[in-house]
């Protein structure tokens, strides 16, 4: 399944992308179980397939199957219940995750760019933060704050935790995996680089674009194989295979469940391969009107334009 | 205010602490309304007092207002409402804000410990994050995993964000700041410079104990003349006062808010005094059975015991 967050006027609700439609899988359950005879018809939809991403994916494999057979149901009877079935183009695409507890961020983890940059292979992940105001969708801009320079991109293959994890082996890893999906680490260089610590840098406001779903893991069985490339403006910028990551998804998981508990919604970047703005010669950093557009292999396109923004403070003439 | 989260068997509420009681802030607003004969009084309620405490941070002034009332109301009729009042001891104390979107945290900021390492005073704040599965309450132990050898201690004076923040001046910071509480920024050494970015060893689970109660802003009119202090089994660590702040509350908020939309409930801990474990001579770590206490003027003590945690996967032979 390919689970999409979306918005239609001031509802915000999960949703399945399907053949460019997108299904409200809340909606078409109870509409399922309303056709079977069900009784207690909220309380049973609420509890297996809730209208809230992390809820949804709280809910594990059951609430998946629940949710895949309220996909097969709305097709089937499409015509009658325009609530359920809608086109794509008739409602917002948002992030698929828009509150996680956590966004890890790992940094230098693409083999064959680090060897390229001479330097040794590290032994243990560079792990950073975003926050979750970071977050937004397929369909937003990217803003461009006035007080940086170097603003820039870093195409990031993403995995989303489906499962509460402690100490989980790599065997087992990808049990707490929930599925995949895309995310722009977009950062800006002068403010990461202003300290030692880069986290100033990468959590502005809009600086994480994820989306436009998050494919779930039976439709990607091999992680490890997967073409990741972006283009500014159609120029290609960064292209690699996520079998160059250094630290795999397995790795990761493993990794991140012994220091802490990760829980359903986490979302973990595995880092970005080469060819970010910074590290160009010359350097080119993003600006208004550029469009910055990331495709995955079995996942798809993610494309966002950039949006100068001028200082509310300026703004008012503070 | 010093308001509280606690638990009362299975049900996690907001209260306040009053003499060494604790008040149910929802359930008391809930008596004192039926008391006057206010109609809908679950709605009313759970609008105006709700028993979470970022909901309630978030109902503002107002909120603060009615809850106020509604401690007066319970105080006067104690006796007849069982669910309302509780001895402290009767009832865990958690950490006030359980679930923040964001804990951000800043280094080096304490001015004369700069100086006496002959650095020099940084010109923008180093900032990284914690998670929130590292929050723990003033009741509950700090882990000591298997994994780490250089587990250490931070007193950190700390605020919280009571009012969403974009682009605020450090003239109006404070009216977005709600209150104040304090931090344990415990940290794995060893993780921590594992690579150059500190954040794992900064977020293990239960390495940021939060507590015992966060103190409203009215209570607190300067918050930058504060002694804080930090003893390890009851000998002195730490000891300073928050007029050494480089970047204090004020700037503080103003300088995330430039960069981040702040949120009700955003925990952000302003950094630590020198005398960590870490640059004593000779080093000392944090251990099993450690009892480790800060104490902030106007705030009160935050006392954990460390214990040793054997891990999981050791534990079942995997």
């Amino acid at each position: 399944m390919k689970l999409v967050t979306f918005r239609k006027e001031d509802n915000v609700r999960t949703g399945a992308y399907v053949n460019d439609k997108v299904i409200d899988l809340n909606h078409a359950y109870v509409a399922m179980l309303k056709s079977q005879g069900v009784s207690r018809v909220e309380e049973v939809s609420k509890a297996f397939v809730p209208s809230n991403m992390i809820e949804l994916l709280e809910g594990g494999d059951k609430s998946l199957e629940e949710a895949s057979k309220a996909i097969d149901y709305a097709l089937e009877n499409e015509v009658s219940n325009p609530k359920i079935v809608f086109d794509r183009k008739d409602v917002k695409l948002e992030a698929p995750v828009l509150k996680p507890n956590k966004i890890i961020c790992v940094g230098h983890n693409y083999r064959e760019h680090i060897l390229e940059m001479k330097r040794e292979l590290p032994k243990f992940p560079v792990v950073f933060a975003k926050f979750n105001n970071a977050i937004i969708g397929p369909e937003d801009n990217i803003p461009h704050p006035e007080f940086t320079e170097n603003l820039d991109y870093e195409a990031e293959f993403t995995f989303v935790i489906g499962k509460t994890a402690k100490n989980v082996s790599k065997e087992d890893a990808l049990d707490y995996v929930a599925g995949y999906t895309i995310v722009n680490d977009v950062t800006a260089r002068d403010l990461q680089r202003r300290t030692i610590q880069w986290l100033q840098g990468k959590t502005l406001d809009g600086s994480a674009p994820m989306g436009p779903w998050l494919v779930t893991k039976d439709e990607i069985p091999n992680p490890h194989d997967l073409d990741i490339s972006l283009t500014v403006n159609g120029e290609e910028r960064q292209r690699s295979n996520t079998s160059n990551l250094v630290f795999n998804v397995n790795h990761l998981v493993a990794f991140f469940s012994e220091i802490m508990t990760l829980e359903p919604g986490d979302v973990i970047c595995t880092g970005t391969p080469g060819g970010v703005g910074f590290a160009r010669d010359p350097q080119v950093f993003l600006k208004d009107g550029d469009v910055v557009r990331i495709e995955i292999d079995k996942i798809g396109a993610l494309e966002n334009t950039v949006k100068a923004e001028v200082n509310a403070r300026k703004k008012e003439g503070v």
